[in-house]
This record gives C-alpha cells, sequence and structure tokens, in this order.
C-alpha cells in the first residue's frame, strides 16, 4: 500500500533526477556514502515514521501533557519513537563523523526527518530542537561542553531545547530581561523567565539541555548585549554522570491549538526552587563569547527556519495525500455534464473543482518540498565547497532563499491543509480524519522561529540588499540559468520560461524603483506583500527546475509533474501581478491609517 | 468598556446611517415598530450575548457534549442561555405576529441575533435552527402542525433541527436513502440514517422537532423525489402534552475541530428501539405535498445560507476587534525607522504590517456585515412589497446574491481570524487567547449548507444565466446606480467607482464570453474562481455604497470607513484582475488532469 506520509516516488525524483545528489559522493565530506546508504536512510525512516511516530499522532493530540505541579506527564509512545529514533543513531544524521554523526547531506537528513515530521509534528520536535541544538553546541561549544551535553544528546540520553523569547519580548529579542551573572569559578547564575520553550519539560531523558539567550550585566544595549547559555535541568558531573538538580523549574504549560503533543512551557531560572551548590540562581555555561549569543543562535535559525519550512510542508504533503485517497473513494454526485439522476454516483475525484483542489495541493506541498531539497543541497555544497569563493555564492543564494523557504510552505502548506479539509467536506472538520489536526499542527509555522511579517523584513529590508543586492543578484543568475535551459528545451518548459522571465523582471523592476523612490518607510510598509510575490516567483522558478529535470518523458508520474507545474504557471504565478502592482505605487494606506479610525 | 464581540456604532451606522432601516416602519408589515423598538432589541441582544452567551464559550469548547449510550450531558450554561433568549421572546423576533412572533425586519433580527453568533456560535446553533425550523413550518405546515410544534418552539419548550445529509449524501441529496412509508391513518413511518445533525439530542427542552427529508417509495429518482418531515423525539397529543417516544434515536457523536459545543449527530430512525403504538417506525408528519420537500427546504436554505454568512461575519469580527484590543495593548519593537534599543517598545498596532493585518480584518468583517444587512433589507423590502413586479425584482437581486452572501465571508471572515490569530503571535496559537477558537469553528462555514464549491456552481450554473440573465442585470442596475450616485459625489468615491465600473465591466464581459464560448464544461470547471472573483466585486461595491453613506463627514468612524474603503479597492479587487484572466481564457488544466497523474 501506497504511504499516505509522503510519496517516496517524489523525493527520488527530486533528489536524484533533479538535484542529482549521488553526486555530492564524489566530494570529500560525503566520500563514504553512496545512493545505497542514502536509499537506506531514506527507507529506515519511512518504517520508523510509519511504526512508531505515525499511529499515536492522534492520540497525543487528544491526551496532550498535563502537569501535576510536580511532574509532567507525556504518553508513552512519545518516548517509545524517541528510543526508536534514537537507537537507529538517527539524531546525529547530518552531523560530522568526528562526533559520531553519519554525516549524511542535509538534503538526503531533511527528506528522511519529513517522513516523521509528517507522522507526527509533536513527537518529531522533541527530536528536532535536540538535534538543533546538538548542531549549534558542536558549532560552537568547547570541547568539554561537547562532551558533557552534545555526545549524550546524539545517544538519545539528554534531550535539548532552544529558549529564546519572554513574556515580553518574542519577535523582539533585544528586550530580553532574563540576566546571568558571572560567578568566580566561570560559570553563570541565570535569574529570569522564559516563555514558548517547546520540549523543555519532561521526564523521557535523563537530563534536558536548555540553550538560553540572556544577558550578561554592563553589557551593550540591544541585541549586541545577548549571550548564549548551557542551562541544563542537571548539573553533569565530571565523569558524566547526573549531579545536582539546576534551579530550571517549569512555570506552566501553554495550551496550543495544534502540535499539541510537546511539551510548550513557560520556565522560571532562579527563582530559588533549588540551590545547586547552595547557591541562588541556576548555573548557566557560557557557549563562545559574550554578546555574541544572537550571531550564534542565528546562525543555527537559518537551519531551523528551513525545519519550519520543511515541517509545514511535511504536513502539508500528508493531507494531500489524504484527501487524494479519499477523493478517489469518495462517490457523491455526478458529472456536471450529465445529471441522470438513477445513474450511480463518481469518485468525487471526477469532479473538476475537486481536481483543482488536489492540484493545488500538489503544486504546493511539491514546490515546496523541492525549494527546501533544493536549499539543503546548497548547504551540503557550501559545507563540501572547494573554495571561499564557491562557499560565498552559494551563501548568498542560500540567504535570499531562507525567509522564502521558512515563510511560503507555512503560509501555502497550511493553505493545502485548508483545502484537504474542503476535499473531505464534513468529515474533514471531524476529528475522526487525520486532515484538521494537520491543519491546526501546521498554523503554528506562520508564527515561530520568526512570523511571517518577520520574515518579510529580514527579506525586503535586508537580504534583498545585502552587499549591494549580491544575494538578490545570485539568485537572479539562477533563474536566468533555468530559463536559458528551458528555452534550450523549447516547447512547455520555454511556454513557461517566458512567463517567469517576464514575473522576474518585474520583480526586480520593481525591486528598484521601491528603494529609488527613497521612501523607505512606505517600500516597507508592503513587505509582506513583497515576500508573497517574491516566493511565487522563486516557487515558479523551482517548477520550471522540476519541469526540466523531467525532461520530456512521459508515464503518470512525469504527466503529473507536468500538470502540476502548468497550474502553478496559470493559477498562482499569476496572483503576482496586483502585487508587486501594490508595490511600485508605494501604496501609504496603511502608513496612513490611524489607531483610533479602527 | 467597548464590546469585543461586535461594535454596535458600526451597526447603527450600516442599519440607519446606509440602509434606512426605521424607514421600513412606513410600510404595513413594520409598522408598529419604530427606531426605538429596534434599538431597544439590539441593546437587549448585545446585553443577553455579553451576560449569558460569551462567558461559557470557552468552557462549552473544552467540554463538548459526550454520550454515555443513553442520554447526552451538555453543560448547565447552555441550557441558561437558551432559556434568557426564550424568555426575551426572540426566538419569534423576525416572524408574524399571527404566530406570537415580533414581525422585526429581517435586517434588524439578524444584526441582533449577530451579538449571540458572535459571543458564543455553538450555544446560538442550537436557536439558529429552532428558529429556522419554526419559520419553515410556519410557512408551509397545517395550522395543526403549528400549534403542536412551532408554537411550542417559539416558546422555547422545544428545539428544531435540520436532517438533510446522510453519510452516503451530502451535497449529492438526490442519493439520500431514507424511507417514508405511508400509513393508513395518513402518517407515516420513517426508516434510515442521517449524518451531521446539529443539535439534534440534548435533554435542555422538552421535545426535539426534526425536519427530514425522506422518500416515499415508489415517487419519482433523484430530487423531485424527496418528501419532508417532522419527525419528533417524542410524539405530541392531542392536548399538546408530550407522549410516547418516537423511534429517533441517537447513534453517536460527532467530535468536530470547532463547534464543539453544539451537538453533532448520526440520528437513526426507526431502528426499533422504540416502537410507538406498538408499531415499527419513526412516525413521521409530511409537511406540505409529498415530494415537494426539496423545494420548502430550499426556501428556508437561501435564508439559512445567508445565516451561515452572517455566522462567519460574527465570529469574524469578534476576532478583528478582539485583536484590535490586543495591538493596541501588546508593546513589541521599535519603529521600522528608528531602531534605538534603549527607547521603550511601542504598541504593536503603530507597525505597518500589524495595521495591515487590522485594516483586512476590518475591510472584510465590515464588508461582510454590510453585504448581510443589504440582503437582510432585501429580504425585507419582498415581504412587505406592494406589488409582485417589485417583489420579483427584489428577489432576483437576492437569488444572486445569496451564494455570495454565503460564501464570501465564509472565505474572508476565517481569513480574518487567521489574521487575528497572526496579530496576536504565539499567544493567538494558544486556548488562553480566544482567537484560535473563533478560526476553528469558523472553519465549519466554507462546508455546511452547501460548500464553497457547491455555492459556485449555484452561482455560475444557475444563478447567473438564470430567465436570460436578469439577475446578474439587476444586480448591474444596483451597482450602475451605485457609481452614478458616486460619480455625482466626486473625490474618493468617484475615484473608487471608476475602479468598480471597470471591474464590473470586465466580469461581465468575462461572464459573456465564457457562455459565449459553448464550452460549458470548461466554463464550469473554474467555478470556484468566478465565486470568488464575483464576490470581491460585489464587496468592493458594498466599500463604496458605505463610503457614499459617509457622505464626507469627519471624524474618527468615518475617516475609517473611508481608509478600509480605499484598503478594499487597493488592497483586494485587484486580486480579481488574474482570477477573471484564468476564467476568460477557459482553461482547461483541471479538466486534463487524470486520477493516476496525481
Amino acid at each position: 500500500m501506497k504511504s499516505t506520509l509522503l510519496s517516496r516516488r517524489d523525493l527520488d525524483f527530486l533528489l536524484y533526477e533533479w538535484l542529482r545528489v549521488d553526486e555530492l559522493t564524489k566530494r570529500e565530506r560525503f566520500a563514504e556514502h553512496s545512493r545505497e546508504t542514502f536509499d537506506g536512510v531514506l527507507d529506515l525512516c519511512e518504517q520508523l515514521a510509519t511504526r512508531y511516530f505515525a499511529p499515536h499522532n492522534k492520540k497525543s493530540d487528544a491526551n496532550e501533557p498535563s502537569f501535576d505541579g510536580e511532574t509532567v506527564t507525556v504518553i508513552g509512545e512519545v518516548k517509545e519513537a524517541w528510543d526508536a529514533f534514537a537507537q537507529a543513531d538517527l539524531i546525529g544524521m547530518a552531523m560530522g563523523q568526528a562526533l559520531g554523526g553519519a554525516q549524511l547531506p542535509t538534503a538526503v537528513a531533511e527528506a528522511g526527518f519529513a517522513w516523521f515530521s509528517a507522522a507526527n509534528v509533536s513527537t518529531t520536535g522533541y527530536l528536532m530542537l535536540t538535534m538543533a541544538n546538538a548542531n549549534l553546541l558542536a558549532k560552537f561549544g568547547t570541547d568539554e561542553q561537547v562532551d558533557a551535553f552534545v555526545k549524550p544528546m546524539l545517544a538519545g540520553r539528554f534531550s535539548g531545547t532552544m529558549a529564546l523569547s519572554e513574556t515580553q519580548a518574542g519577535s523582539s529579542l533585544a528586550d530580553i530581561l532574563t540576566r546571568a551573572e558571572p560567578q568566580d569559578d566561570g560559570t553563570y547564575r541565570l535569574f529570569g523567565s522564559k516563555m514558548w520553550i517547546s520540549g523543555a519539560e519532561h521526564e523521557m531523558t535523563d537530563n534536558i539541555v536548555n540553550l538560553v539567550l540572556a544577558k550578561i550585566p554592563g553589557g551593550p544595549e540591544g541585541t549586541k548585549g545577548i549571550s548564549l547559555f548551557i542551562v541544563p535541568k542537571f548539573l553533569v558531573n565530571a565523569d558524566g554522570a547526573i549531579g545536582e538538580r539546576n534551579d530550571v523549574v517549569l512555570a506552566g504549560l501553554n495550551h496550543k491549538m495544534g502540535q499539541r503533543g510537546i511539551t510548550n512551557t513557560v520556565l522560571n531560572f532562579g527563582e530559588g526552587k533549588f540551590s545547586p551548590a547552595g547557591k541562588p540562581g541556576a548555573v548557566g555555561y557560557l557557549v563562545g563569547e559574550p554578546h555574541r549569543g544572537l550571531v550564534y543562535m542565528f546562525t543555527m535559525m537559518n537551519e531551523a527556519r528551513l525545519g519550519v519550512g520543511m515541517g509545514a510542508v511535511s504536513l502539508g504533503y500528508t493531507g494531500y495525500l489524504k484527501s487524494l485517497e479519499y477523493a478517489r473513494e469518495r462517490p457523491q454526485g455526478r458529472p456536471v455534464m450529465a445529471k441522470d439522476p438513477s445513474a450511480p454516483q463518481i469518485p468525487i475525484i471526477e469532479h473538476a473543482d475537486v481536481r483543482r483542489m488536489l492540484l493545488a495541493q500538489k503544486a504546493y506541498v511539491e514546490g515546496g518540498m523541492a525549494l527546501l531539497l533544493y536549499c539543503g543541497k546548497l548547504v551540503d555544497l557550501a559545507h563540501s565547497a572547494e573554495s571561499d569563493e564557491e562557499r560565498d555564492s552559494l551563501g548568498l543564494l542560500l540567504d535570499i532563499l531562507t525567509p522564502v523557504g521558512k515563510s511560503w510552505p507555512s503560509q501555502w502548506c497550511l493553505e493545502a491543509n485548508n483545502l484537504a479539509i474542503q476535499v473531505h467536506g464534513g468529515y474533514g472538520y471531524t476529528r475522526e480524519y487525520d486532515v484538521e489536526q494537520h491543519y491546526r499542527d501546521n498554523r503554528l509555522n506562520p508564527i515561530h522561529e520568526g512570523t511571517h511579517g518577520i520574515q518579510s523584513l529580514d527579506l525586503l529590508g535586508r537580504k534583498v540588499t545585502q552587499r549591494g543586492g549580491a544575494s538578490l543578484a545570485a539568485l537572479g543568475a539562477a533563474v536566468a540559468e533555468t530559463i536559458a535551459a528551458a528555452n534550450a528545451a523549447g516547447g512547455q518548459p520555454a511556454e513557461l520560461a517566458a512567463q517567469l522571465e517576464s514575473a522576474w523582471q518585474r520583480l526586480v523592476g520593481v525591486t528598484t524603483a521601491m528603494f529609488g523612490s527613497g521612501d523607505v518607510e512606505a517600500a516597507l510598509a508592503n513587505s509582506v506583500a513583497y515576500l508573497e510575490a517574491f516566493g511565487h516567483i522563486v516557487v515558479a522558478w523551482i517548477w520550471l527546475e522540476q519541469l526540466l529535470a523531467v525532461n520530456g518523458r512521459s508515464g503518470d508520474f512525469y504527466d503529473g509533474k507536468r500538470q502540476a507545474a502548468q497550474y502553478f504557471f496559470r493559477y498562482e504565478l499569476p496572483k503576482t501581478a496586483p502585487q508587486l502592482d501594490l508595490l511600485e505605487s508605494l501604496d501609504r494606506t496603511t502608513l496612513e491609517m490611524r489607531d483610533p479610525w479602527f
């Protein structure tokens, strides 16, 4: 039976027929791998996700973690899934061999991890945070920190969190109040409170490694005075054994619309419930240098943002496959042109509007998957680059694609889930079916790791203009290359390439006009429209890339790719025209709106 | 303190300054009313909704009705709210005085009822179904049926449901299987099962009056063989006392994503648990004539569809007001042009993108409210028309606006709730705040009472072409009148009128081209794009109408209307251009897509 989590056929097409990730094995970093090891990982991920993650997805939604004032209880299946993942050595799948990781290409690891997100995004959250945490510490931590915290995380004995936000400081991290007071022994004591910390309290692992942003008193104001600390739930003795309880205490759980299976917490540091070594404060260990915390965090944040995008894609993908299955099996109504009431009902997939909803989902989720695997391959090429110049030019492209890779799937794969519900009709609105949960789970993605609005300011206010527009130029060069190849191919690719070229030129023209106006405030006021138009044009490019990889072959799979590409160019890309018109006009409607007028 | 349910200021503007519903009192049907009685009803509705409905909205979401195999338990606050509403004589507020109703104009009753939907759409659902049921029976039932069922419903002693769908027949009612066997005494015995029946089992009222669609054996096939029956939970004796238990039995409850507070049931008829008068089957009483059931139901359905639209508006409206309040109170970040980190944070309403999200919500919910009150006034004018010709021309307009009045708010006021969450950031994603529930509750509206796709086929396949395009022409005449008035007014209204005129002409041109092509299949394939473009153009017209009602006055409220109108014309109306281009091209992408290609 075909999986309704993801399509392995599509992953194989994207990874091998399009991105040719098997060629990465020619590079030293990936030389010990082969197509066989990649396939083995993808097989394993599908199996484990299907066996250990999917079955309790609904159960953990209906039975969210509870807190009795002392202990947080999480249903037992989450721990079983955690163990299965850890025992398969997947926590370190993309990490370096020096640390015991499998050193897989990011693109392959991402595709593997997507199976888990599609199966159970909440349980997978514990793992994703741990992997991100370990990744960051492996990069910026000392050898001792790696031994004490990273290795136990890779082994699955410890889990990790990322503690950035506070009640009064979410999008504006400059305003965090948690303080870290230096101690004579080189450690710090933390005092304060963190909000929205996922995975921060449970009994599944021996320890929980919190990575915490805090300010060392006397440091610079704003984001330049933020440092990063390791603040474990339990101190770790020199021999690696679990030591004293640290003063990191759960103040309460947040109750979310979706992603209910993962704890989401308010954490208090140094409130005095515990006193490690008889002194007040939560013990923290500085990561790297003082005041550089946000820089470290943002290195990781870019990967985390692509991870959010992939989570959104995964949820969109499974919703698509489930609504497709439903549409094939559900009889309802008759062809619009032949309404003989005594004729048998037809499966709803035969109705044009249902096919529209399925094609839209296909275009969104396969487009999003392709975009993120493309970004993953950029990471791999950068990791294994042979020159600084090559690494730099890959970085420029990755920089400008990151806000799109985070926000586009968060918007459109959520819309895919919306359509998946609609295909199911009333059934889709019930918890007896899966898709309403996917929609609820996916709704978080436009919010966390930088909201949709924050992404738009990152794109328009930073990435587009950085280094004199070098990132935009790098993307333009990549798009131009695709257009040239499509023109050479002729036929449908050339037809779509003409549309893409005109959309791209219009985008660049509007961008130039916006900044040329000198009215930066007005230029930035509609940054979300810019992000959305930009994203649709990028994904049109990615669809043209896929079409080129089809390379004229026929058969159901390739015909489907062809039709989805056509859908995207006919139904979706044209939506960018009014957005670009609005941007070009430097409209001031929102700027001129006054608070009392609401 | 200002209400966060609806804006009374806006309702007063729409009802009195724009629609001038007080002038309806010059008509005989409404002659006993005055602005004072209208205001009294609106005051009362706001008070009761605030006091009895809003406080348990979250509680009934978290504690949905439960079924122990015998009895359904609903939290006590629902019954208290029901009683408060009934005791205020509001169940019959729009019904004729002959039945003991208050005979209020529909527009006023709708506005009053919106307070309850905004406060608690689930609890309000029990009332809405009862009112729709009573309305239908008052129109098509016999005097005996009115005495036995309608009067107790108006008094709040009985409640009502609408039982149309079955497991295998939702959008396609032609395929229902429930059968009604005629008995010698003129009654019927029903056998079958109904799905998605809201409000069909609870202990809050003495009896539950189910209106059930069923087929009398030997009747015509398809929708022409459907009859309508009253099938009460308990039979009613000749003296009005509750009699024997009827064989209508709850098979189970559905568990929905939202609107959790109202029972949603699978109901079995004639399964044999009870045997009224010692015979098998559920006793049913035919309403009107055999085989005319769907006609009766659809008379009511049009009002129900506008009711769904108003429910969507109400949820959108309260989400808007709550996110507005949040945006005024929540400090976060600094002005984009002045990033001194030591300056205090500003309320997020100062950020252009937050104002965009608030303006969009304002444009959607005030636009939707205006559209539905306009439709309500059309109903009132038709009810009180002095000639058949007048009634007919009002009916033509109402006919074409009904699918828009149902579907446009279901789409865009849901989007308003989506934006309300986004304004709240992470907080909006938690159940500690209200907006995530509104979003979940509102997601039902594009599905029930005819899905979005069904509305689009109703609009494009029926309403647009009916009577040689007379409905479209009636709407065109109304739009032209507004444009003429706006041109006479000059300034901003004239500017927007030019845009509206061009959009309207394009819509008519595309419509003509679509049907002129002779390719009906292709014309209907993109009916949803048609519905959405049509809806946005209609709401642009409604915004221009509101702008004319502002009539050049200044002050915060009027300035806000002006800015929201401008927002709609600059940000929203242009979205229709690519939709109309697609329609004109008679695109066959979805038609050509093949099942195996997915």
